[in-house]
């Protein structure tokens, strides 16, 4: 009997072991932003190395940071096959507002087949399922591949201490590839590969007009209005046709190939989905692409605030001083955001009145990701999602960022595949977190198979 | 030896009463806005009710209305002359910051050419001016017109209850012209009229798009961004030409004919006036104009003022819900502040896209005013300016808007001639109020050439 089906076989037999383990790690009430959770922290960071420990990982050790501290363990003894790092999170969002919960969120609560607690989905669950497939394989003896598993206290926070992390051990973080299993599922029964994130450039851009608020009446006319200047350059960033008029914008924009926007297409996510959750009257974008295309595969740029002059009740017959908006994009390979910078600036350049002046600054900033969807843990993680839900996985892009996956392949020149077994109805960060443990089961069963996948030559 | 040069000498006999009676007068702390001063305010009205009738007006009273009291005194014994109304102002602006003041606020204290106090410009001096014209007259016997004089408390918090003052009492103040001397003159040794005011409509405008803010690296790309959204509809609302593109904006905006433009050509205001004025670094404004055109007799359209979303500090990377701006136009005769607001709504019916919800609320409005230049009233201020200063008065459309002018145009229909004997550097509303006494002493000489020259037929 192959150890496959032994550890898949061991897991079944533990499944349980599993189940009350990850309500062990949902009761310690790891708030990452909130200082008077400073202890929890510590404690569910000891209490993740205790349970690397146990199932026999080794080196495993509490890196302190000048944050929250980092689990670290591997098992190296797999020679000659490929290095997986599976990243995690063991920190979780605040659980307020208290009252709309229906049972405590740091006890964990089985109602019909979902386990209610904070972190439960998001991501103590996926964080507890990997180490559940690796326990089932190590039980056999041994790992077919080698295994790092680097697990932070500080992503709701921004991940701010990750990247030195990386940067101060990146030998020992060395690997091939990153399993990041913080993504989820579009849909039940739909397992998801995520290979390809957005990147993000930051902008704040103010125009300053008169030196003080004048009164438009004695001025409105002659003086140059810097919200009605400020309107002017933000309407010209996009043309008639929803396309990006920064220069340059596109020119390191890839083209999706056919076969890429075929998958897409079969992504089971519709423009009443889009409308549905964010209540939206209608869809816009950019000419020539579907809705799911322009969320993943296309950059945007979007003003995510504005402020000039008066707001208060009433009128205030003003023009104002200033006027200033916050300007992103998200970004897609192969765009650099310091030339999307310069890109902007150049446009202010050409395109604002001499009568004003303007500046940039760019707030934040990070690369689009993107994955080979044939590279071998892709291909293994498919197979392994396609043997345990009977169905092949849909490929998705995510439009969002997430810095994390770009700084392991700026630092580790490792390249992330990124799944995971949450439901779009986890309601993660909000009251009544749950995970559904009928997915979750799978989900751990189908890691089993990722590992033994990827030690198999394709 | 006619009554006009007896007029004059009396009051240059007289000259002192006038300043010690203004020095009284700006001792009241008539400050509108503040309840606190409620007593001096009405000490304020009884003292100009007082004086009226010392000089021989009759039918002095102090109506109480909904606010502060308004001062009537009238003379009507001049058969078959016109009838002026003499507009006015008792209260003043809060004198804070009181540390920038050199001298008490409330005590006038004369330094160098300057009468320094809370309202000597704005505008007890004015109102004592006019008053001392008057009596200069009565004191012969009788005046050479009809005056009636209307003096408020409110004119600072907007002048909220003299419109039904007008309204109840439009019998009690029928007249052929009204005489504001609220305006001021554009330089020293430059006598002004100003003969036109703009109107006003001010709207808010409010874009919704997502019915709450959303992720703008999930949704970005496909969800309406209701700030980029306002962005594009404001910038719309001018062309390349800084024409308003309102449908049907212009329609009634009339034509500025030759004679007025070479008029408005003499005026000693240059762009460099504007930009010291405003600290701006160049002008702007609607192709074919002057800058002294734009200001007065072209309509215009401003934002003062808008929000949207994430405005702190840093970066909040999300698509707003909503964004909105307030926008106003500045009108001229004869545009209608209510079609305006029907285009305004026309224009967003037009281009607003249909993935978005829009709103224009209405926040307030008044229509544009204009006197004409050949009014006999405005040819005997002219002529009376010229008298006094040996110069030819600048015509000056004033790009503000008052409202009581409007208010005695359409209740009283009589046109407003504005004048006034104010410097632009006399601190209005500001530390250090003060009145240039040598140019009041002329303005109040040319208010008796005014009076004698309205009995006469030009």
């Amino acid at each position: 009997m192959p150890s496959r089906s032994q550890a898949i076989e061991y897991y079944h037999a533990n499944q349980n072991n599993a189940l009350e383990a990850l309500k062990q790690l949902v009761a310690i009430p790891s708030v990452s932003t909130d200082p008077a959770h400073k202890t929890d922290i510590h404690n569910a960071a000891k209490w993740l190395a205790q349970r690397l420990t146990n199932i026999g990982m080794e080196h495993v050790t509490v890196y302190e940071t000048a944050g929250h501290p980092i689990v670290y363990g591997d098992w190296l003894k797999a020679s000659g096959a490929p290095t997986l790092l599976i990243y995690g999170h063991y920190d979780v969002q605040p659980p307020e507002p208290l009252e709309l919960w229906k049972s405590d969120p740091f006890t964990a609560e089985q109602r019909g087949d979902c386990l209610y607690a904070r972190g439960a989905s998001d991501m103590k669950g996926q964080v507890m399922a990997s180490i559940t497939a690796v326990e089932a394989a190590l039980k056999q003896g041994s790992l077919p591949v080698n295994v790092k598993f680097v697990i932070e206290g500080e992503e709701e926070v921004g991940s701010p201490h990750l990247a030195a992390f990386l940067d101060q051990n990146d030998q020992l973080l060395k690997c091939d590839v990153c399993l990041n299993p913080d993504a989820g599922m579009v849909a039940e029964n739909v397992p998801t590969i995520v290979y390809a994130l957005r990147g993000l450039a930051y902008f704040e851009l103010k125009v300053i007009g008169p030196e003080r608020d004048v009164h438009s009446g004695l001025f409105g006319g002659v003086v140059p209005n810097p919200a009605n200047i400020l309107c002017e350059l933000i309407a010209g960033m996009h043309d008639s046709q929803g396309h990006i008029t920064l220069p340059g914008f596109y020119d390191r924009v890839q083209a999706l190939d056919k076969a890429e926007r075929q998958a897409l297409a079969k992504l089971p996510i519709t423009d009443e989905d889009y409308l549905r959750q964010t209540g939206a009257k209608g869809l816009v974008g950019e000419a020539g692409y579907t809705a799911i295309e322009r969320v993943g595969a296309r950059p945007t740029l979007d003003v995510n605030g504005m402020i000039s002059g008066f707001t208060g009740k009433g009128s205030k017959t003003i023009i104002p001083s200033w006027a200033m908006a916050k300007i992103s994009m998200r970004l897609v390979p192969f765009q650099k955001p310091a030339e999307v910078h310069q890109q902007l600036v150049r446009y202010c350049e050409e395109h604002a009145p001499k009568s004003i002046t303007w500046e940039v600054n760019l707030l934040s900033s990070g690369p689009a990701c993107i994955a080979d969807r044939n590279h071998p843990a892709a291909q293994a993680l498919a197979r392994a999602l396609e043997t345990t839900w009977n169905v092949a996985p849909v490929y998705k892009r995510e439009g969002g960022s997430v810095p994390i996956v770009a700084d392991m392949q700026r630092i580790l020149n490792a390249p992330s595949v990124l799944t995971g077994f949450g439901l779009p109805d986890d309601a993660i960060h909000g009251p009544n977190e749950r995970l559904h443990l009928p997915t979750w089961y799978r989900g751990i069963e189908a890691l089993i198979h990722f590992l033994y996948n990827y030690a198999e030559k394709p």
